[in-house]
């Protein structure tokens, strides 16, 4: 994620730093590419960075980390954030702001959905397989809705000028409920399936199981007094028969052998969920099938 | 299940006619062999057949059959069954009684659950792990208690006889859902999973969604009128903690690629509870689980 876009932003004229925690050699000498169906995006030189204390002080740091790794927020965010800059978290589930205002401060922080099929192939390598639209939104620790600020829009305006469409949220945490409609069911059912989503539409119960799920998040959230229109089920159900054959990010870490979001993606929103009084069971099941896998791997 | 049974009864002296599928050619020439912890039981000489054609009437009919094979039946139950014979449905799960009842009459037929863990190892070889007793009831259409008439009290005496210890159930239907508070988290989740007995109960996630499974398979069970009190899953916890390392029959089957019991032992209890106003969601998400699974092997 934070190849993808920063290379589009840096792309479209702005300064970009990217900090990599492996492959900053390789990246330094060859810089980034992304493959697309119809256009490649080579960047030849990158400013990439193997330390946050060579990165000069940011307006915007972009947060595209893996939320397994959110315990570093401390260390990345004290010095690159210049005095007036604010974090992006453009990361996948709950409670991610949270972390990073407890080291920046709550009217620092904004939230960001990337609806991208893109996966790492190579060092500096980026597959975009598809879409690759961004949503942000402001943060307010009571879950309320943050509301468009200008700061707000400017950024999104630079994205836009980085050729990502990209909307602005009134309420980041309803949005975040609704990209959750689609993550909970096919991060899970595809590492505990260990299959596609292709494959999980083409079969009549896995594609009747996702929708349940997709239905049991939307009570959830609606719980957490997020509403979600019930058509909702039905856009991700057609999008999805419209996407290539994809690996989810969550299988991709299985297979790997690399942690799994489980916590920003199942159990926060689960613990969210119990606690406005709703049980959530088909979200428990998988969450602790997952831990299980990611406990045995 | 039919070897062990059957063997024991045979020991015991009664006349035992086996029907076997495959070995049967292997079975007549070496018989049939129980390995235990403790003992070994060998018959030498059995009745082995091959078709139900060179059976003689019996008057007992004992179906161990696996439940995927249920719709041979009317081919398996019409021919060896003596006039005045009962059939023995030795089989988990719900509904296998009214499929007998569709070939022989409802008031023909006897239901029984086995409480053991045993593994076929080779032809006529069978490895008997742990536990073995066996509980009997009366089948009625309706689901209402049959109650314990003296053929029941007959047929329980010659399996005490043959050192099977069983016991005989008011209500055979509720002795059925008490048997898939066991089933169907274990037979499920180590098929999913692909593990077995002791490693769910060894990790916090895996124990913890065994027991939610018990706590809505006893809810489903409520919905369907029949009362299992909430103590019988700490109950089943601990009878499971004490077992040796157990690979379920669902994850034998699943391993060598047989159809798995997804219809009796998940479908029917789903269908039944969904029937009397409870969704069991936790049940319709593993069911969905095995069915993909089982439809991609």
């Amino acid at each position: 994620m934070g190849g993808f876009y920063g290379a589009r932003l840096q792309q479209a004229g702005f300064e970009v730093h990217f900090l990599l925690h492996s492959d900053v050699q390789y990246v330094r000498e060859h810089g980034i590419v992304i493959e697309g169906a119809n256009r490649q995006l080579i960047l030849g030189r990158v400013n990439a960075h193997a330390s946050v204390d060579t990165i000069p002080p940011c307006d915007v740091v972009i947060v595209a980390l893996k939320t397994t790794r959110n315990d570093l927020l401390p260390h990345l965010l004290a010095k690159p954030l210049a005095p007036n800059g604010v974090v992006l978290m453009l990361q996948n589930g709950l409670g991610v702001e949270a972390e990073a205002a407890a080291v920046v401060g709550e009217d620092r922080v904004l939230g960001g959905l990337c609806f991208i099929c893109a996966n790492k192939i190579g060092p500096g390598r980026i597959l975009h397989l598809d879409y690759g639209d961004v949503m942000l939104g402001e943060y307010r620790a009571d879950g309320a809705p943050g509301g468009i600020t200008p700061r707000l829009e400017a950024i999104a305006e630079d994205f836009r000028a980085a050729q990502v469409p990209t909307t602005c949220a009134e309420d980041l945490l309803r949005s975040r409920w609704k990209k959750l409609v689609w993550n909970i069911p096919y991060n899970a059912l595809s590492v505990i399936l260990r299959t596609t989503t292709d494959r999980l539409m083409q079969n009549p119960d896995a594609r009747a199981l996702v929708e349940s799920v997709m239905r049991e998040v939307i009570a959830a959230a609606a719980a957490c007094g997020k509403t979600i229109e019930e058509a909702f089920v039905r856009k991700m159900l057609d999008d999805t028969d419209r996407m290539k054959p994809y690996k989810t990010s969550m299988m991709l870490d299985f297979e790997a052998g690399r942690p799994m979001e489980i916590e920003a993606l199942y159990a926060r929103p689960l613990a969210a969920s119990q606690a406005a009084g709703f049980p959530a069971p088909m979200i428990e099941t998988l969450m602790r099938q997952l831990r299980f896998l990611g406990d045995s791997s």
